[in-house]
Order: C-alpha cells, then sequence, then structure tokens
C-alpha cells in the first residue's frame, strides 16, 4: 500500500517541487501517494511543509510520523503548539552550497574592496596600495551548525583565519573553534568579517546588541545570511553611523520583504539582499524529503530532526 | 667572500624589500651584500630587476649569473638584446595568493549578480528568481602556469565546473584541459566566465579577437587579470555594446595607467581594477629571491627560469 504524503508547502512550492518529488521519491523506492488536499487527515503519514503553509492545526494527523519542513530556519513552526509529531529542518546540500557561495563573494567582495571600483569608475588610476591578502584577514563565523561548517570551510580553503562561534564547544578541523560568553568576547575582537549563521532562539535574538558590537576592530564588516533578529537593528544603526563598522550586507530582516522606506535600503553603508543567499534548490530538497520518508518506512531513524528544547 | 647582489629594480622597491631581502638571504644562509649603486659591473654576481628598473644595457655585467626579476611578467625584458644572462620571473606564493582572491572574488561577484545589488538599492524587493549555482556555472580558465592552475583549483574547490585551456596539452585534477585551436574553440563555447591567465607573446596577442568572442555564450563574463593584448580591445567593445558579454573586468591595459579618457572607464559594463589583482609582495617574494641567489650559489638549478624561445 502507497504511503500518503501531504504537499502543505503552498501552490508555489508545489509547482517546484512536483516532478522533482516524484522522481526522488521513485528513485528512493518509496511506494507514495503525494496529496494536495487532504480529506481524512488521520490517513495522512507524511507532511511536507513550510512556515507559509497549509496547515496551522496538526492535531488532526494522528497517523503522521513526521511534518519535514522545506526550510532550514523553523522558528515559525516551533511556536505551534498543535505540531506534536517528529518535526526535521530541511538541511539542503543545493542550499549550502548556495550558502557557501553567497557567504565567499560577499566576503571576497568587502575584503578586495571592490565596492570601490563598482561604484567608482572615475579613471582616477589608484594602484599605490598593496591591501592585506586572506592570510591576514581574521574572519569570524558565528554559528558551527552545516552551514556555519561549510562557509567556514570554504574561507579557511582560501587561507582566510577562519574564528568560529557556537553555543556549545566544538573542534572542527581549520576553524579556531570558541563557545560561551568569554569566546564571544575573543571572537568579536580579532574579527574583520562577521558572519551569522546562527539559528534564531530566544538566546540567539540580538546577539549582536551595542555591547557586542563595540568589542569589533574599526571598520569591520557584518554579513548577516542567517536571520534577521540575529542584529540589534538600531545598535547597528549607530555602530555604522559613527563610523565604527565598516559595512554591513543583510540577506535577512524582521520583516521580510523589508518595507522600501527602511533605513537599511538607503544607508550608504547596509547593502540589502531579499533573501536570497541560501534558497533551497527543489532537485536536491526533494532528495531529501524522498529520503526521510525511505527512513521512515524502513524504521530508520530521520534526519535533521528538531531538538525542540534548543529551538532547531 | 660575500657575493654582489645588484639591486637595481627601483627606489620604490627599494624601500618596500631592502629589510625583507636582508633577513631572507640571512635565513638562506647567503653571504651577500646588496648594492644600489654599482662602480664595477664586471663584479656584479646576481641582478635583480623590474621592467621598469635601472638597468638597460645588461652587457658590462659579465659575471651575472641571473637577472632575477620582481614581476610575474617579463615581456618587457625579454626583447632586451642585452640581456644574455639566465632571467627568471617571480613566483611568489603572495602574488598567487592575491591572485585567486582576485578571481574567485570576481567571479563570485558576476555569479551572484552581487552588481545588481551594489548598485540597485531601490527598495524593490527582487526574490522571485533562484540563480544558478556554482557547479551549473561552467568557468573556463586559459593558461594553466602557476597562477591559472591556483586560481582553478580554487574555482573547483566551490564546485564551478572549470575548463582549463593552455597551449601545450596538460591533465590536472579538478580541470578539465584543453588545447590547441579546435581545444580553445571547445572551451569558449561553453564558458560563461572566462579568465585569463596567458603569458602575453606574440602568440597570443589579441587572443581574444572578434571571431573568438563570438563563440562565448549569451551574456559571458570576461575576467582579464593576465596581460592587455590578450584582448583585442576594439572587438570586446563590440561585443558588449551588441549585448553579447554580459560584463568585462579588466585589470591590466596595453597602456598602464590607464588614460582618464580611455572608453573602458566609463562604459557600463566594464570594470576598471587598476592591476591590482596580483601584486609582488616583499616578504614572500624576497625569499625567492634569496633562495634563487642560495641555489645559485649552490650550484643547483634556479627556480622560475625564462624560457626565451617561449617567451615566458
Amino acid at each position: 500500500m502507497p504511503v500518503n504524503v501531504y504537499f502543505a508547502a503552498g501552490a508555489a512550492d508545489w509547482r517546484d517541487y512536483e516532478p522533482h518529488l516524484a522522481t526522488a521519491l521513485a528513485e528512493a523506492g518509496v511506494n507514495a501517494t503525494v496529496l494536495r488536499d487532504v480529506s481524512y487527515p488521520a490517513a495522512v503519514d507524511y507532511i511536507v511543509t513550510a512556515p507559509n503553509g497549509e496547515v496551522t492545526d496538526f492535531s488532526p494527523f494522528t497517523r503522521c510520523k513526521l511534518v519535514q519542513n522545506l526550510w532550514a530556519g523553523v522558528e515559525r513552526i516551533t511556536g505551534n503548539a498543535t505540531l506534536t509529531q517528529p518535526l526535521a529542518r530541511m538541511v539542503d546540500p543545493g542550499m549550502t552550497e548556495s550558502m557557501v557561495e553567497w557567504v565567499v563573494g560577499h566576503t571576497l567582495r568587502h575584503h578586495l574592496g571592490m565596492d570601490a571600483h563598482i561604484l567608482g569608475q572615475d579613471g582616477i588610476w589608484r594602484n599605490g596600495i598593496t591591501p592585506p591578502i586572506a592570510r591576514e584577514r581574521p574572519v569570524a563565523v558565528l554559528g558551527l551548525g552545516e552551514l556555519g561548517r561549510a562557509a567556514g570551510a570554504a574561507l579557511a580553503a582560501l587561507n582566510f583565519p577562519v574564528i568560529g562561534w557556537s553555543r556549545s564547544p566544538k573542534a572542527i578541523a581549520g576553524i579556531e573553534c570558541h563557545s560561551g560568553e568569554d569566546g564571544l568576547r575573543a571572537v568579536l575582537s580579532r574579527a574583520e568579517v562577521v558572519i551569522l549563521l546562527m539559528p534564531f532562539t530566544p538566546e540567539t535574538e540580538n546577539l549582536l546588541n551595542a555591547a557586542r558590537l563595540a568589542l569589533l576592530p574599526q571598520g569591520a564588516v557584518i554579513l548577516n545570511p542567517g536571520r534577521g533578529p540575529l542584529i540589534d537593528d538600531a545598535a547597528l544603526l549607530v555602530a555604522l553611523d559613527a563610523g565604527r563598522l565598516g559595512h554591513a550586507t543583510l540577506d535577512v530582516f524582521r520583516n521580510e520583504p523589508l518595507p522600501p522606506a527602511h533605513p537599511f535600503w538607503s544607508h550608504p553603508k547596509i547593502t540589502v539582499t531579499p533573501h536570497i543567499a541560501a534558497s533551497t534548490r527543489p532537485v536536491t530538497a526533494a532528495r531529501v524529503v524522498a529520503e526521510n520518508i525511505r527512513r521512515g518506512e524502513a524504521g530508520a531513524p530521520f534526519l535533521h530532526l528538531v531538538d525542540r528544547t534548543r529551538g532547531y
């Protein structure tokens, strides 16, 4: 008998995922019926969802073995008290690659001082200054999960000294790892580029507040492809306007889309990118969905389960 | 007895190199006197020079075992008929790293479409399009010497499919290598980004001419951190203006500094960078100079000798 998979992530995602999900389920050897409408919630074995998905009350899905989110971030889902089923985050290899590309690209943009060339083609040949090379430019990665590790490894491969920070102590080859409040102070005091790749939880909200921003070296650059609330927006503007920070390139915001009148858009030291650093790729993400359903049917442990006590 | 090293690369280089050269010679165990003025050319054992150096007639330096250039490019030196001594190019690890950083940075800049964000902070949230990831974007590296190999390896590490081309056939792990005229056509017909890292010789002048530019896919991007004359400038402008090429980022030019009135400066699809992609780093380059002098005194073969028949 086929398992019933309810695709509840919305019409746009369905358009992108339908062909890839069919292929991935077949390749995983899973006999599944993928439903877009459900008359009998109790007959659903798996739910595929997203933060803007169609299910708000998960309690009627009494047989559901797993709720698979299509996004890496689950903070808009974990607060749903009706969601008592196991919940998996998306860890998509295509998304990880796209995140690494955004992080390395924007790090090199600031490292190489590209904006001066892109914005200032004024006919003046300025080549008297030899800027530092990567091995002279310490870069901090805050958050050492799947994405932070991958970004840190790619930066280290380009010879940047990579200083990592995570909630709990970690040891990762090629990354100088720190943890705890003292560790965070040590990391921030040396980082010429700071990359935020932490989940959003009550503990990480406003992690980069005024006091911590003040620890950064003069001219430091912030890249936030993680979650908007990790930064205290007002404190960031103050630090930029005071000339202490060099630039901030932000991909995520407290409210998305970022409103047209938001001061970030027009700030000369802020670049807004519209939550594009890491988009889930249906081809590769569909394989992750299929693999988790295969595991469920084979009695194997699910991949990327959310720990409800940590919130990610 | 100390060997006599004549530093003939000019006053500015002397200022940068003097302390590092002394350290590097001592570390290499070379007993040397470094001269800035020479009364008896026949007493000079080694000359350190640069394309704008102080020696134009090398014939009086009858005992000189090696002329060590401080630049990677030697095309302004190889035409000097008086220079019959062995000639070495600079292959500086610091310079290679800085070249790799420029190449990877500008490749990612175009891959990620960064300019649209840097130049267009207009308050409009455009996140409907999922751009290709690196593994979907073939990148060509023309020239597979020290710099081309290093840049190709760094791009391959970021998952870009790297297609390489060189005059003579080569086999390099992680790079799909081609050679010859047919190979060049095959490479150019697939390359979404083309990186020029060849030496300038009579054979490579105008390598990217109108016919070869026409082989590139629609919207392709050219990066030239190699040598200005590798591109036919007029053909490049035609291809950009016709909308066939997406962009060109150029670090090297037929005449440097590029004159303020040159059309490259004001072209919306050209970014000029002022020959900064790869600058020799005195700390690391001085070690290369010292090592070659050590080799000369030990009777060991010199590193990075120029082949006068090839011109590099």
